[in-house]
Parts: structure tokens; C-alpha cells; sequence
């Protein structure tokens, strides 16, 4: 068996790579949300002075890779590899982001499970030995998707309570072998999990049972409990998803409600900002990671973190064939400091 | 400096992972085209099946991994990991074919760099110890592509000469630590290229650059020159892009001409089949690879590859929006019988 492989779909470490710094843009309405103060850059404009809100996205992945490799004290050309991806079609905004910083790119996409997919390869690769220091980091924007997944803002389409509000906001981090930060430990990769939900206005629940899924074989593999951790936290799953996934978990023998959250609900105050189920996009857990959760933990305020990042994998294409949403999610266990 | 790299953008394998078995799918028109033989499944219509070209894709994807891992005497079970990527907004031929398959699975999107991003990154987990077999697989369709990018079929668009014709198949690759089979010695990661070319019906001439620029740097990385191969070959750059990237090459000092080729005119015979400038497609590098080469490469007619399959990254957003296409390509080299 392979030689890190722990269980079915866990991976340890043997020197975990090190966080060593991240790099945060949001746009208007996150930058009123109950985080603003942990984010690197709030936009006044969520156009960031561009001509269309895909290359608004492009620039806040950019600009937050760069803000990351700043205060790791680094260069662009110090990074080895850049693993990035985004919600738009065939990537745009990672796409020419990456362009612009000319760091060799393995582009991924996971819907809005790709923070953690990013993380879980990134690390890899520097444990591995390919690399000394990566940057992983997604995008979402709520324009840009909006017109893509839904209807153009134009329409003012009516939203059902179950709909998640898309982040616009962009998280990268730096990865490194060594230097000073919190370290990923554990990877649980996901496999895609579909149990028949067909509501693109219910995201949540079609992404439920993938992080439940996951959740599962993380603590079977490694023999973690959800007390192992200070925060248990999933991508972005809002009010609904939330819910099915403490009970789903409940179910098969493990209470994680004391220590889970999820940071569709972090992000916004669904009740003041009228988010509904809450935020949701890559750009989600990408910005609530590498904005309050990695700000908490150099704080020593967290100690052990899980995060899942949750994707639903739909395409218009899929919904408009009466096709379901395969859900997926990949886990990411975050350590600040490691016993003995 | 990370222990297994060597140069800007290359590793170099320390124990090379195993290509142990391939299995490919492709529609009626390619086979037809002078690789027939080579292909595992030849679809005679291009549904197979279903009620969609997108779900024809995503079962040609399917089966391509069950016939490698028939053929690699292995179960879907035995996978760790799942490499996979396709041209499809939100990656739905693979996302869907993941879910059938249930293998813990990494979304990819390189466009039609996918086949060599998927064996990069296969590859790098393998040597690093955390998997002991992953499979690596691509697909396209011609007609899930030509309506998500250009025109519906109905339309019978007329294509220019520089146009390429996207093949439909898929090819997919099981690898493991150890077994028999030729061995993936060398991964060299590209960045991201934009010499400012907007047409998208020219995209061997968006290509090109980023096929140069990868292998310009994998010579100076590895040390290897052109007669280091037995084939050097481009994903599919086509009639045009050929040109461009032996020219833009031997410009930069190094003549490939003698030993290279390109996926997109491989697969097709141009004269008769009336594919302009030759194949593309993430299956066109997948299925010739998979199918062509690493058949001649088990039956000892070639020894040492280097494929560079290559992608570019437009949209039909960023299209409309009046931008550039930016090119991406990685290589990998593959050899059947190491020295010494």
C-alpha cells in the first residue's frame, strides 16, 4: 500500500507543508458581512475597474496571489506551481490570472469544492518533493455567475429561500515545505456522491451527502472523533445543506454539531443582508479560509481545523437535460500547532 | 531547492511511474482515419446510446477507464485517485462519469492540455507515495463542442481552412508504482502563453507559443535535445500550429522536425476526411496517445516520447468579450525501456 495512505481515501503527511501566508479580495457586500475586518481587500465596486465582471474575477484572484506571495515575503517566480481554479466556463478567471503571473499552472475544477482540492494537490506536490512553494487559490463573483448558472441580474429573478447568495471574493494561500503558519496534516480526497437532487435553487442539499461522504471516511481513516478538532467547517453548504449534513453525520454515529459551522453562514448575516440560505462559490470557503479561519488560528484562537469545501458539479448543459447534481467535497485537515 | 526538480518547470522522477495499461473510445469518423486499428472501441454512432452528446461523452469517458483497468487485470476499486478532465462547461462528461465510477476523484481543466496535466499530476502522486494506481483520462465530442462553442450543428456553419475538427473520443491511462509498461520519466508544467491571437477558429496559431515555451524549456531543464526522442508530439496544434511551433523551435536553436508530429494530424487523414486543419479536442491527444502510441511503444517501435498536448483557454464569454486566447502545455516525457 502506498506508503502516506491511510485508509480508503485519507493521505498523512510525513513533514506537512506549511500555510505560510494567505491573500484575501471581496467584493461590497462581504465587506459588510460580520468577517469585513479579516479581509485583505474589500471592493468599493465589484467591477475592481474593469470593463467586465469576469475580468473583475480574473483581477481579484490576481491581486489576492499577490497580496499572498507579499506577505509570505516572497516573488512570483519563487512559485513553483499555481493550482487555481474558478466557477466560469473553461476557467476565465484563473485562465488569464494566470497569464498575467506566468507561474507554471495546473488549472482544477471542483465547483466550489476547488479551495480545498487546491490545498489537497498543492500539498502534495510539496510533500512530495516537486516543489518548495506553491500558491493555491480560487475565485467566485456573484455577477459573473449569476448570468452563467442562472439569469442575467437584469431579469431580477425571484430567489426561493433554499437559494445560496454566490461569494464574490477570491482566498489564496502560499505553501511552502517549511516556514511558519499552520500546517496541512490530512487530505481526504472525495468521491462524487449523487442522490438524486435536481433543484439548481437547492445547492445545499445536493451537496449534503458528498460532505457527509467525506466527513465519514475522514474520521474512519485517520481515528479522529469530531472532538479531534476546534472547528469542523464545510465550504458552503447555507442553512439547508447545514442541517442534513449534522443529522446525515448524526445518523452514522458522530455529533459534530458543537464544533461545526459552515461558511456559507460565516460569510453574511443572512438575516440583515438578505442572503437567504446563505453564500456559496468558490470564492467562499477560499476567502472565509484564508480570511478568518487562517487569521484565527495565527491568533492561536483555532488550533485544529477540518475544512471541507463542498461542489456541486451541475452544468446548465446538465440542468436543462433533466440530469441530477452530483455533489463532491474534499477535506483538508489544518493544524496550528502539532503536538510533541 | 525541491529535491526532484531540476531546471524552472520540470521534475524528474525518482522511481518512474508505470503506464500499465491504456483503453480508448472514439466515434465513427475516427475510425475511419488512418489510427482505426488502434483504437480499443469504435463507436458507429456518435450517441452511443444516449439521449444526449454529452452523455455519449461522458459513457465513452466511462468505458475508456473500465477498459484500462480490465486491461491493467485491476478493479475500480483498486484506483486511489481519479485524474479527469473535458471540454464541457463545468466538466459534465467527467463529473458524471466520476459518479458512476466512484473513484476519489481530482477535477482538471486544461482545455485540450488535459491528457498531459492529468499524467502530470498522476504521475507526482504515484512517486510521491500516495497512491499505488490512478487512472488519468480525457474526452471530447464533436457535437457537445461545436454547439457549446461555436454553432449549433443545425446551423452547417462553414469552417475555415485554419479551423481544427474536435475528436470525439477517449483515452483514458491506469499507472502505477510498479508493473510493465512504458514509464513517465520526466513532467515538465507550462505556463500560461498569450501572443495576442483572437481567432477562434485558429487555435493551433493560440497554441503554438505555449507548445514552444514548454518544450524550449524542457530541453534546457533536462538537458535533452531533439534526438533524446523518437517522437516528440503536440497535442493538436494541427496543420497550422505544427508549423508555427517547428519554426518558432528551431528558431530558438533546437530542430525538431525530424522526430516531431502533432495528435490532430495523426488522427485524421486531412485530404479525405475533410477536417481542415486537423483534430483537437482534449480526446484527441487522450486517444492518440492512449490508443496509437503507447501501442507502438509496447510493441518496442519507440522508445522515448515526449507528448505535449496543449490547450487553449478561451471561452465563449471571454470570446464575446473581445479577448485574447491564452495557450497552455505540458509535456511528459514517456520511455518504454530505461537505460541501464
Amino acid at each position: 500500500m502506498a506508503i502516506k495512505k491511510i485508509g480508503k481515501q485519507t493521505v498523512k503527511f510525513q513533514k506537512p507543508p506549511v500555510i505560510i501566508a494567505t491573500g484575501t479580495t471581496v467584493g461590497p457586500k462581504e465587506g459588510e458581512g460580520p468577517l469585513r475586518d479579516y479581509f485583505d481587500t474589500v471592493l468599493s465596486d465589484d467591477l475592481y475597474g474593469e470593463n467586465s465582471w469576469e475580468l473583475a474575477e480574473s483581477k481579484m484572484l490576481r491581486e489576492s496571489v499577490k497580496i499572498a506571495i507579499h506577505k509570505a515575503d516572497k516573488n512570483i517566480t519563487d512559485m513553483d506551481y499555481m493550482f487555481s481554479g474558478d466557477l466560469l466556463n473553461q476557467l476565465m478567471s484563473t485562465s488569464f490570472a494566470a497569464r498575467d503571473l506566468g507561474i507554471p499552472f495546473f488549472g482544477l475544477y471542483g465547483a466550489c469544492s476547488t479551495m480545498a482540492e487546491s490545498l489537497s494537490l498543492g500539498a502534495m506536490v510539496l510533500d512530495g518533493g516537486y516543489a518548495d512553494y506553491v500558491v493555491a487559490v480560487t475565485s467566485s463573483h456573484f455577477s459573473s455567475a449569476e448570468r452563467q448558472y442562472r439569469f442575467p441580474l437584469e431579469h431580477g429573478n425571484q430567489r426561493p429561500p433554499t437559494a445560496q447568495w454566490t461569494v464574490t471574493g477570491s482566498g489564496a494561500a502560499v505553501l511552502g515545505t517549511n516556514g511558519r503558519g499552520p500546517k496541512i496534516t490530512h487530505v481526504t480526497t472525495g468521491k462524487v456522491i449523487d442522490l438524486g437532487i435536481k433543484d439548481a435553487n437547492n445547492m445545499g442539499a445536493a451537496m449534503a451527502p458528498a460532505a457527509v461522504d467525506t466527513i465519514i471516511n475522514h474520521f474512519k481513516d485517520t481515528g479522529f472523533a469530531p472532538d479531534s478538532y476546534d472547528l469542523i467547517v464545510t465550504g458552503d453548504l447555507g442553512v439547508v445543506g447545514k442541517e442534513i449534513t449534522e443529522e446525515m453525520v448524526l445518523d452514522k454515529g458522530y455529533n459534530i454539531i458543537k464544533v461545526y459551522n459552515d461558511c456559507g453562514l460565516l460569510i453574511f448575516d443572512n438575516k440583515v443582508q438578505d442572503t437567504h440560505a446563505g453564500g456559496s462559490g468558490c470564492g467562499c470557503s477560499a476567502s472565509v479560509f484564508c480570511g478568518y479561519i487562517y487569521k484565527e488560528m495565527m491568533k492561536n484562537k483555532l488550533n485544529r481545523v477540518l475544512l471541507i469545501s463542498t461542489g456541486a458539479l451541475l452544468s446548465t448543459t446538465s440542468s436543462q437535460q433533466g440530469q441530477t447534481i452530483p455533489g463532491i467535497a474534499h477535506a483538508v485537515t489544518i493544524v496550528n500547532k502539532l503536538e510533541g
